[in-house]
Order: structure tokens, then C-alpha cells, then sequence
């Protein structure tokens, strides 16, 4: 049986102003497109304002200024996607739950495990590992010697964790994620490469989100580090001893390289970068295929790369690229010779 | 013991055109420069015209034009790189075949597995997952609850499917691919992130081939949809909500942001993406790192990006980028002075 | 008890000047800025050079010139990066040691064990895969049949190997990387995809390391090579049929397109590339974002890609970008007229 809720019970935990029908049953939620009478909807994006006048949804989540204008029951509330995050989590009802140590996981006789810990089929938990109450550890999981992983993580299947790596409360990895391989470090020693073996660890705070196959590389010397806070998306790539502020974002393919430190409340949108042994203020912005290429204390929003072009336009201009510096120098003759 | 087949039975298949000999005995597939009298070659791009006058295959597959001057036995026809993905099923011995359920697998009670069905070690089977007749589950391979997998799909080993992801017939997974991961949403309340919760699924249709570390998010609302005959590479990412049309083709590392709509037959080249909410219709192709940025119903190539150049080049144009505006409107000036 | 060396064993080892203390005790490694007077330290980038004066290291790898002015021990030696990448080993404590075949691992009976092999938890080895001495295999990796490892290699957690892989001596792979899934080749039939099997296999040769979450492909007709000493960071992908020269180096996200060639001792930054059907000489280096997008037997570094602007600043540079053709043509066009 799906569970539902009275309109008002949702605007008292929202702490939204409630319009219309109190007494409203929502059984989840929608887009303003698909909504039925049963379902929440909201508005955040400028795009979707269009669906607003359409809307079959029992109630829309709205900022106060589209209030007047809806005839459905209303939540007013000043940021309706932040709305929106909060009550999803009552409609979560698919997740799976997991249970006690399933009898194919392997654990270390040394390892200590807190209440209610749930490790699913063919995990392997190394020597001395400690998890904390509640922590959740999905099917094939590996977690090597010495690692700890805070109470009430979830690690979903497939993940591998490594030796010496530190993971916070609350903290979500989902599948196939690596935490803790060796950083990208080799001498060069007459054209072959001689491995620097990677003696630090890593070190990951509380209520940290990360998407699946991305990669957290260990500390050469002293550890890699997550603050807080931080949500990176699949496909992202954090090289040895990189740092990264509480709260930072990071989108799908974006990375950082070794021995950066990135500040508090950044944003790294899709395949943007950061290079290595820079420092990055608090609020950076980098936004698509952007490279910080050198260490800036300044807030704000950074751009590289270029629009898209019908091939046959960008072929004819992208030559031209190479002939940037001999245009300047031949505009600056003409400016010249036109001040005679 | 290697199987053979003579000229005639490949012509028959491929309903080629053969000239030369029928009872010619074909043991293999190899390359125009590499293929011996026994092994049968093709001829499908012009770079590799040069190795015609010297192979020493047994027979090749080329287009009308070329028959005439080719010595060697010849297989006819007017796409011969086709008749080579054709034929190349026949020479496919070396595939591991696996039956039946290993004892190691662990499947829950409530799951449903159709004939001949074959489950690896260590794989881990939700409650309520359906399998179908003839599908192949890899070692190590995790499916959630309630998803399911049609006849004769295969997952190669350490693939995880989440919880509520529909997976079509003779669809083929390769390892460490993730399936029905939360897509990246999040809500910001005053510098922290607010995780939305990710109550959508997965479909994808049938005959889709995915690479290998390759992610489909699940949808925030409603599905990601992945449609019939899509192939996608290694290391691509597919955000939540995202509907990718039949056929459509992604090389290594592209990427669709959330919400994008992207139609039938469409090619994403290595490193192309599209941003998020747009839709992007029939027939379009994105060459390498070319972001799409913005909807378009036009088919038809588009790019971004540079050419290569000696980093010295490189270093002067690219220092004169960021002068552009200032060159063109000094451009303009010294038109109009030219035009007094 | 953590074990030390004295500084005349260390220097005995590199081969380095020793100057000061022969009896002084070393426990680690660590930066100039962090380590303390039992710990060794090194001077290897301009950048850290700031440190030297007031570092508390008990002794410093340095090059000959900053020797003098160093109040501390130092071991003088050419190349100090290299000093400390040899002696990191001796400071290498924490791995994991693995010993035996875990009695949940999976392992066929025509499979073939050299002496001191590893095998973790749920592992999975495929029919007459050979594993030579030495070689530790983790919890989770499946290999496919007939591959081979050579010895002392070490694969770790849910690493992914297919059929027809054979991999050299002393490799270490990192979990989640995927060597020998099927090359992306299809051919296309009135607007359907008809997959080519992918017949040919993967061979890897001595004291390679490769990166987690990277993925190697199997050869569409032959083989996939990797030649000895290269190095792959994570997130690298290799397509079928490419073959990687002795020592090249390439770091996250880079990626080689099918059929390439890549020559001895190239460098790939992050996420550089190279297009198909290509030879690419000795040497080459593409710093980061650069296209290889021909054929070159030229070493020396190539570049494409764009500088950091802050966004407005961009904006309207990156519009000028699709009118430089029109620039270029009217700079021409002033320029004759100026002659008159």
C-alpha cells in the first residue's frame, strides 16, 4: 500500500505557506507535466513556467510571486526546489534494506562492527576495519586493513575501499567508486619510470556524496581530503593529496590534480579541472570543460572551451585559431599606418 | 579443432557476389596486411587501399569497384565492412559460455529465473528480479530488487544493476558498468547540499550494448530512458531523466546532463556531450569534445574545440584569444576609418 | 615498532652525497613543510623551494646547488625526485599482504597456480587461466579463461579481466579497471548497429601499472598491446587494437582511439587523446585537452584547448571565435586597400 500524506502535514515540515485544501492527499511526487491529483509538483526553473497553468497536480510547491495566479492548492515558499529535496525523502519507500552479515561476507576476525550494520553477499572486510552503527556495506564491497567507515554510510555494491582510507557519517558511495588506489606518482630515471609507492591515506568527512566509478586516489605523503559536506557525481577523478573545501560540487568527469587544494562552496560543472599544486579560493566556479590552471583567491565564475559550431563554420574559423598572433601583429600594422 | 567454412556458405550468408573459388576453405577473420591464405579480409576505408595489391588473404570482401584488380579470391558487395560484422559472428569461438546457477551465487527466494539462465560466483540476485530465458549474469554482478533482465541478455562480471531498472532482450553489459545510480541532485540550503532523492528508474530497450565502467543514472522522477539499438562505449555517463533515441551511437567518455532528450540515430564522438534540458533531435552528430549546447531539431554535424598545434604555436594563438573582442571592435574601427 | 634506517644506509642506497649526520635516524618521509626531524624530506619542484629555509626534516634530498645553504642533513643527488621514488619503498608498511587461496575464491580446475599465490575472497578464476609465482590476486577480480598473469603482479579488488588476456610480469592493475571487454566496433545497416565480434585479445607486457576505474579493449582482429613500463592513471581508455610503446606515461581521463599507434616515452596530461588509425612517433608529449588528430613522428609537445577566462571575459571572446573566418577575410581586405 502506498503511503500518503495531508497537504498540511507537508507544509509543516516544509514550513511553507499552505493555499487551498489542507486536507489534500498526496501519495508522490512529480513534474508539473505528469503530475496526477494524487502528487506534489514544484516550480524551480524558468523553463517549466510554461507547465504551470496546465498542471493536474494536487499542489505545486511555488515561490510566492506564482501563488495568485495557480488554481490548484498551493506551498508557498521562498526556494521550492529546496522544498522539493526535503519532502522527496518521504517518498523514498524502494530503497532496499539491508540486515546482519550475510554468510558469504568475509571479516576479518579483528574487525569491529557497531549496531545494526548491514553487509550484503561477497563483501570482504579487512583486518582491523571498524564500521560504525548503522553503516550499510553492499554486495562485493572490498574495505582494506585499518580503514573505519562512520555510522549510518552506505557504500552500494561493488565499491572498492582501501587500506588506511577514512570515511565519515552519513557519507553515500555508490557503486564500483574507488577509494584509497595509489596516486599517479613515478620518478623518471633515464626514460623509465620508477614507482613512488603512495604512503598516505585518505580521509573522507561527514555527509559527503559520491556518485559511482569515480575515483579518490590516497596521499603520496600525508592524506588525500573531502571536507564535509562535498557531493561529487559519477566519473570524477581526485588525484593524491588533493584537498577539497566543504560543501564543493562536482559535476560528472570533472577532476582534480595532485597536491591541489580547493576551497569551500566550489563548483566544478561537467569535464571542467583543476591542474596541480594550485591553491582555489571558496567559491569557484569552473563551469564546463573549464581548466583553473593557476591558483586564484577570487570568488566567481571561470570559463575555457569553446560554443558549438555547424562543423563547415567551425572548420573555417578553427583554422584560423592559428592564425590568431599573425592577425594581431598585422592589425596592429594597419592601426599603425592608418595614425600617419 | 579450428571450424572452417568454404567461400560459397560465406557468400550465401552475405549474399555476396563470388568470384573465384567456392570451395575455398576459410578459417579466420584477419586484416588485409595481416591475413593469411586461409583467413578471409575486407576492405572498408581507404586508408588501408594500399595492403589490396599485397595480402595474401584467401579471399576478401570489397565493393564492385575494386573486384576487378584484386587477384585474390573476392567476395563482392556494396558494404563491406557490414559483411564483415556479419561473418565476424561465425568466427566467435573463444566466448566463455557458462550454464546454470553456481552455488556460490546468492538469489533470493522471490526472484524468478527463466530457461537456461546462467549465473556466475559470487554474483548477488535481489527480491522479486525477473531473468529471462537464456540471460547471462557474470561473476560478481549485483542486481537490485525488483529489476529485470530480458532473454538472452548478458552482464559481464562486477556489473551493479540498482534497485528498479528494466533491462530489454539481447542487451549486452560489460564489467563494472553501474545501472540505476541516484542521478546527481541536490538542493542548496544556505551553502549545504540537500540530496534529492531519486525515486525514478531505468529502461533500456533492446539490442542496446553498453562498454564497460560506464553509468546510467536512475531518474529523479520518472525514468532514464535508454531506447532500442542504442550502443554506447566505455566510460560514458548518462544523467538521470535523460531519453536517448533508437540507434544512437556514443564513443568514450560522452556525456548527457540531466533532463536532455537526445533523438534516433545520433552519433556522439569521444568527449561530446550535451547539457542538461534540451532536446536534441533525429540525427545528429557531435564530433569529439563537441559540447551541444543548446536544443537543436536541425540533423547534421556539430563541433567545438581546437586543432593541434606545437605548443609554442599554440601558446601565442591562445594568449590572443582573450584579445579577440578587443581585435575585432579595432577591426570595425579601422574599417570605418578606411570607408571616410 | 616502526623501523628507521640510519641516513649512511639511505645514501649507501641512492648512491647519494651524504652531508652531516651519517648516524641520523630516518622513520619516514614527508614533505619540507610537514616533516619532522626523524623524517627524510626532498627538494624536487620550484615551487617548494620556500620551504627549504625553514623546514625541521632531519635530512633533505637536494640537488648539489642548494646543498650549501642547507642547515639540515642533506643526500646530494642529481635527480632528489628520483632519490626519493627509490627509497619510498622502504617506508611501505601498510599494504596488505594476502597469502593462500581464500576458500571462497573461485578457481577452476584447469586452472594453473604458481608458488605464493595470492587469491582473495570471491574471486573468480576462469578454465586454464595461469597465474605464475608471486602474483596476489584480490577480493573479487575475475579472470576469464585462458588468461594469464605473470608473476609477481598484483590486481586488485574487483578488478574485471576477460578471456584471451595475457599480462606480464610484476603489473600492478587498480580495482575497477577492466582489461579485454569488447572493442567498440559495430557497422551500420540501414540505420541498425550489427556488432563486429571482437576475435582479437589484450597482451600486456613487463612492469606496467595501470590505474583503477581504466578500461583496456580486447582487439577486433588481433591484438591490443601494451608494451613494458607503461603507465596508465585512472579513468584511462584504451580502444581495440591500439598499441602504447615502451614507458609512455598517460594520466586521468586520456584516451587512445582504435588502431592507434603510440610511440615509446609520449606523455598524455589529463584527458588528451588521440584519434584513430594514426602512428604517433617517439616522444610526443599532448599536454592537457590536446587532440592528437594525425599522424605524427615528430617528438615534442603539442597543445589544443583554451587559457581560464572569468566568464563574462569569455562570453565575449568565445563569441568572436565564430567570426574570425569573416575577420581574417576583412583584415585582407584593409590590408589591400592600405597598399593602394
Amino acid at each position: 500500500m502506498t503511503k500518503s500524506y495531508s497537504l498540511q502535514e507537508i507544509a509543516d515540515f516544509l514550513g511553507a505557506e499552505l493555499q487551498g485544501d489542507p486536507a489534500c492527499r498526496i501519495k508522490g511526487l512529480n513534474t508539473l507535466e505528469h503530475a496526477a491529483a494524487s502528487e506534489l509538483s514544484f516550480l524551480a526553473s524558468k523553463a517549466y513556467e510554461r507547465f504551470l497553468s496546465t498542471t493536474e497536480a494536487g499542489a505545486v510547491i511555488v515561490e510566492a510571486r506564482f501563488a495568485e495566479t495557480l488554481s490548484c492548492n498551493a506551498l508557498v515558499m521562498a526556494n521550492p526546489y529546496l522544498g522539493y529535496a526535503r519532502i522527496s525523502a518521504w517518498f523514498d519507500s524502494s530503497r532496499e534494506t539491508m540486515s546482519g552479515v550475510h554468510p558469504t561476507a568475509v571479516v576479518a576476525s579483528s574487525a569491529v562492527l557497531g549496531e545494526g550494520v548491514a553487509i550484503g553477499p561477497h563483501a570482504t572486510i579487512g583486518e582491523r576495519v571498524k564500521i560504525d552503527a548503522g553503516a550499510s556495506i553492499g554486495p562485493g564491497v572490498s574495505i582494506g586493513n585499518d580503514s573505519t567507515i562512520g555510522s549510518g554510510s552506505r557504500l552500494y555494491s561493488n565499491v572498492s575501499i582501501y587500506h588506511g582510507v577514512s570515511i565519515g557519517c552519513n557519507v553515500v558511495i555508490h557503486s564500483n567508486t574507488v577509494i584509497g588506489a595509489d596516486g599517479f606518482g613515478f620518478a623518471n630515471d633515464a626514460g623509465k619510470w620508477v614507482k613512488i609507492r603512495q604512503l598516505g591515506g585518505v580521509e573522507i568527512g561527514n555527509n559527503v556524496e559520491i556518485g559511482a566509478s569515480t575515483t579518490i586516489d590516497r596521499g603520496a605523503l600525508g592524506n588525500t581530503v573531502i571536507e564535509d559536506g562535498v557531493i561529487l557525481d559519477n566519473h570524477v577523478q581526485i588525484a593524491h593529496n588533493v584537498r577539497l573545501g566543504e560543501n564543493t560540487a562536482m559535476a560528472a568527469y570533472s577532476g582534480i590534480a595532485g597536491s591541489t587544494t580547493i576551497g569551500k562552496n566550489c563548483v566544478f560543472a561537467g569535464q571542467a579541472g583543476a591542474v596541480g599544486h594550485i591553491t582555489v579560493g571558496d567559491g569557484v566556479v569552473a563551469m564546463a570543460r573549464c581548466t583553473i590552471s593557476k591558483s586564484t583567491s577570487k570568488a566567481g565564475s571561470y570559463s575555457s572551451g569553446l560554443l558549438m559550431y555547424d562543423t563547415p563554420v567551425w572548420r573555417k574559423n578553427a583554422v584560423r585559431f592559428g592564425q590568431l598572433d599573425d592577425m594581431a601583429r598585422r592589425l596592429r600594422k594597419l592601426e599603425k599606418g592608418s595614425q600617419k
